[in-house]
């Protein structure tokens, strides 16, 4: 029998989990639950938010799609008690928090927060080369990429140009510096200022006769989002906008330079990716099989990508794995 | 109170995990054990092989330094049955069987098999990004590394100048093209013969008045190890080979390209390693408190890198790691 699962919320990364839930042929998607329009083009039937609890015996797994900002705070314990879930819950700073209201919610079900691939892939690689390596640095760096908060930030700003939905057109890619990242593969350990890890490239269409030399001062001196930065910033039209960056790639590098007595031994794992949001849903498919088996063992509560059995993350029993993987 | 470590066998990977444990506060090897000479200038005791059962009530687990040829076939099972085990059985086709003979022997002990780093880290990225990855193609690479066995293979060959103990000079490096590798980052999913991936660097001390010519097309001709690759052999003097040829350098990459529907997903791991046995040591020392937690919760018998929640192999506790890494 397949594993059935439910996507709850229906954004990039909902869209997301639904595009490669096909590509594992363990699971079915049975059920898509959104608070926004109910009337969708897709092949399973569609719910309001509110009708989750009512499938709870219908659905072995809930893929929770909302951000964690204004959703998984409610959402993720709210879940949590009545389904196995699974969320991408990425606000570094409050996880811990967040780990404690789902796991007093999970009391029957296992919830396995903050997947994805940062968090996620990049803790898994962290923890494990840091566990491997104990006496050592580690780096990580972001990009190339597309940042949605960052884009974000600059479509208010005087003279940017609005698109048809009313929102600025103008997008953000994270760029790591490649000669910080070759230091680091050296094995130098080097000390690396936030300037000295990324810079910030920025395509912005402006407003017919706007002060560009404005525009440009106005993102660049903007505290956190660029200001620390060396900040690039291109001025080009709706169409080129529209025709080459309208995509989401992303991707990232986590690396461990570690010493084993006098001699380097250096750790690198990159991730390079044309759609960010797909990435991660596919890793939270995965983990959502692991949730499903966690819970029939009867391990129950919250857990991370630090506590599950990566065997768990694969459709394939322990023999398969051994004789084809080990 | 610290883990209590063994070890068995004391070559070179022996002494790597000699070397690495300092790096483990929580650890402290309690004594070495060898079938060689006893008389060790270690700053612990050392026995006999022989002796190792008298020990069993003094040490927590025990890390298995032998080679998967001659020494684990005998050794995995025995030691699993009397202590917590720890091994890089790296006999890659015959790990099954392997994993059935320790498994039935390790019956109120946990026995983690084949870590390291490949086996080891290698099958877990393996594992993991094709999971991840249900659509896509995995590539692993070997190099720029030293590989013993292909050295090994060339010793023998008449022409190599023996050294001093009685072992013909000669040393062979893998190394990965990086043409492959390009191909292979590029999301093309090439199909790759042996040829494609590899090519073997030779450097030989030849006897006086050797003829050279012959030396070369013998390796090169040698079926397996040789033929099948483009093979480059340079001649150097004795002192060359010891200057600059002593080292264990190794590495290697793991690749996962995959797809998630029109959308090309990369995800890359490297290992790029001064010392081979010391980097597989530390793998192992990091599996070896895995092996002590899951022996303490009862989860007996053969293990494999499959199995063992990543935060095992962390010295910090769950609610550090969640704070720190997640």
């Amino acid at each position: 029998m397949k594993i059935r699962v439910g996507i709850s919320g229906y954004g990039n990364l909902g869209r997301g989990v639904e595009k490669v839930i096909p590509q594992n042929p363990d699971m079915e998607l049975t059920a898509i639950f959104t608070q926004r329009d109910i009337n969708l083009n897709t092949g399973v039937p569609v719910y309001n938010l509110k009708e989750a609890e009512s499938m709870k015996d219908k659905i072995d797994v809930m893929i929770l799609c909302g951000g964690a900002v204004k959703d998984l705070p409610e959402q993720g314990p709210k879940f949590a008690a009545l389904f196995n879930t699974v969320d991408s819950y990425d606000n570094h700073a409050k996880i811990p928090e967040y780990f404690e209201q789902v796991n007093k919610a999970a009391v029957n079900k296992t919830a396995v927060i903050s997947t994805g691939w940062d968090p996620g892939l990049f803790s898994v690689m962290k923890m494990l080369t840091g566990a491997v390596l104990p006496v050592g640095e580690s780096y990580a760096f972001w990009g190339y990429g597309l940042s949605q908060g960052h884009s974000e930030a600059m479509r208010g700003i005087n003279g940017v140009k609005k698109g048809s939905d009313g929102k600025g057109l103008a997008v953000q890619y994270t760029v790591p510096s490649e000669k910080a990242m070759e230091a680091v593969r050296s094995g130098a350990n080097p000390q690396l200022s936030v300037r000295d890890k990324h810079l910030r490239e920025c395509y912005v269409v402006p407003e017919n006769g706007a002060n560009l030399e404005k525009i440009a001062s106005d993102i660049k001196s903007m505290p956190n989002y660029f200001e620390p930065y060396e900040t690039i910033v291109h001025f080009i039209s709706e169409e080129e906008l529209t025709a080459n960056h309208s995509k989401m790639p992303h991707g990232g590098f986590v690396f461990r330079s570690g010493d084993t007595g006098g001699n380097k031994q250096i750790i690198e794992f990159a991730l390079k990716l044309e759609n960010n949001p797909e990435f991660t849903a596919s890793v939270m498919v995965a983990y959502a099989r692991a949730a499903v088996r966690m819970s029939k063992e009867g391990s129950c509560g919250a857990k991370t990508v630090f506590d599950v059995p990566i065997s768990y993350l694969s459709p394939k029993d322990s023999a398969t794995l051994i004789k084809e993987l080990l």
